[in-house]
């Protein structure tokens, strides 16, 4: 039987399944750390080999491979250019590395675009020309449907949805430059915020056990009513608002996808975006008719998507 | 013979031309005002069927029309939504009245957006897949191609692209909203910045006759060393590096095209802006293999363009 194989490379884990050419059911499936617990030294790359390895069919019928990988991705080249959350992984040619040791066609891509993908194929997304994904957790990535096809750019790294200005002079981004939409919007810059606001703030005052609070416990505190936790909120849902309204613009899309942990607070954060969406857009043409959606695919999205991708681009 | 007509109008005059369905070359071509010099009271819409009538082929065999128009237009429908620049031009179904009228398909589109057509098709943008073009005059427009296609959205309004927030609490923008590209990097922002900077200066400091120079004049201005007039510059040069990053870093493009009056400055804005591009992007890859142009069609962008695109569109 023919088949293909999707990969979800993170930085805590990795995962592999194996799809019939023709079927959404994987027929086999294994997870495994990505730092392997009995011998840390092994490199990722050898663990994602040893993955797909764990569920390679006995008949050894595979028509191709794509992995989803966190970062900056070369697509064209199957290159990682640098995923920060993976030991090493500067310049890593992983797709020649896969396709040479398994022999089959391996295709390399980012993971919040392959989620979108997912949603687009399988998801909250089927059927839209013009759809933007994004993915608002730690960080804010994403991936944009435009005329009924993926955008990669030239060598691949278009889409760093989350890093474009949207103050100059704005706090800065994990990337290290001013003012990202990331900065603002994401659990980090929500995080980072009520950090600065804690600061000189006596622990009575504080409904939180440290200083550095995570987004979960700064949501919790803000359903308490603690003011700067509802402000935090407030203000990142503000600037998903205006970052939206910016690709409003640009595409003109008719569904909008949210997914990741930051998007699960729901009205604390959607509230705001919802008003600032409104105050932003040049006219209401842009979101009269525009879907808003949940992404439907949770942690499945990137394996969903590593598997619509292949499944596409098989000759 | 098989034609078809391009037109392209704008606030002060429409243009129609005669291609034969296969050549470049026009066999026939008029201008005349937008608003009739005999009588003011002639609608835009009368004018533009005026203007085509005076060049239909005499054997009567078109194909095809394709307009260039300034503004928001819902392409998909055939209808100008706002037209500023043309009196009365609010929700008018152009499209449908010009096909009605000359019984042949009718397409209608955003001015910059042909532009950019026309420069992707027969100009600077020659082979790219993957291609920006920026138009940076009085406003700041533009059209996108991604994956040897153009942008255009699911009704028609995207890439509206000076209209991205690049400081939220920026200066006022021509649309009415704050903080948005073409408030920096326009003519016309950089006519504000120096109006503001002049006020309450003595005329005998200004190198202006008026209070109200032009860009013409800020730009003789700076080459004789007047500092606003410098600053202004470096100013809009700055923020046009930001807004061209943002759009690096969704796009992934191979070629940037410069159109527009400001962009005939020269070095007074495109050096503030290739440092400022630099410091702006994620890494260098998204500039090492970026063609950077000027256009190549001149005023004749969106005649080319508008004919360029209902070419490909001929069933």
């Amino acid at each position: 039987m023919d088949h293909i194989i999707a990969v979800d490379i993170g930085g805590t884990n990795i995962r592999a399944a194996l799809f019939p050419r023709d079927s959404d059911t994987h027929s086999a499936i294994n997870k495994i750390p990505t730092v392997s617990p009995q011998d840390p030294a092994i490199s990722a790359v050898d663990r994602v080999i040893e993955c797909i390895s764990s569920i390679w069919p006995k008949d050894g019928n595979v028509l191709g491979i794509c992995a989803a990988a966190p970062g900056s991705i070369a697509v064209k080249e199957g290159l990682v250019l640098l995923a920060p959350n993976i030991e090493g992984w500067e310049n890593i040619p992983l797709g020649q590395i896969l396709s040479e040791k398994f022999g089959v066609k391996t295709l390399i891509n980012n993971d919040a675009r392959l989620a979108a993908y997912g949603e687009w194929k399988k998801g909250a997304g089927i059927g839209y020309e013009n759809l933007l994904y994004f993915t608002v957790s730690t960080g804010l990535g994403g991936g944009i449907i435009a005329n009924g096809d993926v955008i990669q750019g030239d060598i691949g790294i278009a889409t760093e949805v989350g890093h474009i200005v949207l103050h100059d002079k704005g706090n800065r981004c994990g990337c290290g430059l001013d003012g990202h939409w990331e900065a603002f919007s994401s659990g980090t810059g929500i995080e980072n915020y009520v950090r600065n606001r804690l600061v000189g703030m006596s622990a009575a005052d504080s409904p939180f056990d440290s200083e550095t609070p995570t987004t979960p416990q700064i949501a919790a505190a803000a359903s308490d009513g603690f003011p700067i936790a509802i402000e935090a909120f407030e203000r990142a849902g503000y600037y998903l608002g205006i970052g939206v309204s910016n690709y409003l613009h640009i595409f003109n899309p008719s569904c909008v996808i949210f997914g990741g942990g930051v998007s699960q607070v729901g009205e604390l954060i959607f509230t705001p975006f919802q008003e600032s969406l409104k105050k932003h857009v040049l006219n209401l043409r842009y979101i009269e008719n525009l879907a808003i959606k949940m992404a439907e695919l949770g942690d499945n999205a990137g394996l969903v998507g590593s598997a619509e991708y292949i499944r596409d681009r098989l000759d």
